[in-house]
């Protein structure tokens, strides 16, 4: 904001009039979720009519240099969970004879992906190809995945695509969470009652989460289980020999916008006349971002413009902005606003 | 205690003499679960020679009629840890890309047993039948397979015996407790650090317990997993793919005493004159018990001798003893007492 300031300031100064009206929204509760940003921009979406949608939030690509980033994956979430009996049984008298939802869960996990992390429902990936013009742009992000793999201490990534940037354009199936009885010094000898996974779906533009959360559920119900939205019955319990509760909400979808779009053409453009370069261009973020549902509502093609360092322990204790990136942020504002449209 | 010094009172009482010398322990820590039992019998293994040991511990069968139990299954647990990224990471930004420890828990887990809860790592059952003598002994236990099932709410039980009793013959391959990242109000959309289970072997007299833990671990690394006793080095982590850290400890073995030995014959007689009906005879309890390691010191054959009702809440609030069973107990004892040798 303070950049958006010095900015205007900058502009008004050199007697620089931009060609275009601005309108501002300014979120002061982004680190609250932005609980009221949504309804506000419903209520006034008449008076937010625009053509373009600039947002100026997060950091660059991890080497600093002028970032654009023309989407972000949406998010749905997954509870899901098995059942064993009713309650916790002493597994000496009933390990070999009451089944073990840690077992189930388990095994229903294990099913829906590869040992390489590809999802293995069928129609997961459907309709997403990353033709030769968009894999071109996708490799020219500097990533360096040697890098990525030394700072996660893993010796090598999933399948999903071939590279970082790749594996980012499809939506992700991934265990966030998952318990049954207890661990470490809470250990009993039991057949636990329950299992219970999280699961968060990441959503890109080709996929319909409705689609997606269904494929799964019916994924779930192919492998023999009675699938329902709240804990079982008794009754259920004595019929149905394999129950799962499958809990699910949609909580916002992806937004990508085109690099060719005018938004996109114009941005591109206004960056290079600042830095002498092309920026470097991420067609999707993997992150979601809160603001995606209101890209959505007001229909308006939208391209984030990240001014900050990486490094910034954004939400964090010792957040920071290099001073650097202030200078070079308030440059690329001052020549978005000159640009002309 | 109670019931045994009123048994001794009243062969006194009736001028009955055992033709047999008695020698006694008691444990007053079984409920701190013996800790210098063990060794106190290890100390005094000399003076504690003998050639029969009755245990006066725990529950008759549900049905609460005379009962024998002649062994108990050990017991031998591991703590199982797979590896993501080594701390977790957002679920957005890796989502597709590092590797989560949750499904690679998933799959090892599943690759263990079948959906009916049979273990299907080769070897497992090796050395266990079940000849048509023992199965008509199991099978004489009055035990309810729909009352067990309608009690535990589950429509099926788990196929590694046709029933029940049957069922804890095998040794047994449970998930007590499973954890990655953090489920319901905690959960974070993240691609957590690790996983991991915690997994209890009930352990039969068939089974060498050292061979059954290496078979499990065989098992793994077959899956293509580095298998080690403790957390990775980054070096490791960045070699191998796949990594798993296998925590074992055989807490006790299993005991089995044969129906027809010595003690087997003796104790049935002396029931059946006690009550005029053979007692149920339970080849294993499903439960391990403390007591096992020194039955297996002392190398005595060793039969169990429950007395009291099998709702008396052991070890729970409410712990109780039905009269009826008080006395039934002081008779049964002294029907041994004065059973001839």
């Amino acid at each position: 904001m303070a950049m958006f300031l010095a900015a205007l300031d900058a502009t008004k100064a050199e007697k620089i009039v931009p060609n275009y009206n601005i309108k501002v929204i300014m979120d002061f509760e982004e680190e609250l979720g932005s609980p009221r940003l949504p309804d506000a921009v419903v209520k006034n979406a008449e008076l937010l009519k625009a053509d373009i949608l600039i947002i100026y939030d997060g950091p660059q690509h991890i080497t600093n240099k002028p970032t654009l980033t023309f989407g972000a994956r949406g998010i749905a979430t997954i509870a899901l969970t098995t059942y064993g009996p009713v309650v916790p049984q002493h597994s000496g008298h009933f390990g070999n004879y009451a089944p073990n939802p840690a077992l189930r869960l388990s095994k229903l996990l294990a099913s829906m992906k590869d040992d390489e992390g590809r999802v293995t429902i069928p129609g997961f990936y459907d309709g997403i190809s990353i033709d030769s013009k968009t894999a071109k742009i996708l490799k020219a992000v500097p990533d360096d995945d040697v890098q990525i793999k030394k700072r996660l201490q893993i010796a090598e990534s999933d399948k999903v695509g071939n590279y970082y940037q790749e594996s980012i354009q499809y939506p992700s199936l991934n265990i966030r969470g998952m318990q049954s009885g207890w661990i470490d010094e809470k250990a009993r000898t039991i057949i636990p009652g329950w299992a219970r996974a999280e699961i968060d779906v990441r959503l890109v533009l080709e996929t319909d989460p409705v689609r997606l959360l269904n494929l799964i559920k019916e994924h779930i119900a192919a492998q023999g289980y009675f699938v329902i939205i709240r804990e079982p019955t008794e009754q259920e319990r004595l019929t149905h020999e394999k129950i799962a509760t499958f809990e699910s909400e949609i909580s916002y979808q992806s937004f990508r916008t085109d690099f060719d779009s005018e938004v996109g053409l114009w941005l591109r453009k206004a960056l290079k006349n600042a830095f002498g370069e092309e920026p470097i261009m991420i067609r999707t973020s993997g992150g979601s971002i809160p603001i995606s549902p209101f890209v959505t509502t007001l229909g308006i093609p939208a391209v984030t413009v990240p001014t900050v360092n990486r490094d910034n322990n954004q939400h964090s204790p010792n957040e920071n902005l290099r001073l650097g990136n202030y200078r070079e942020g308030i440059k690329t504002m001052i020549a978005i606003l000159k640009e002309k449209l």
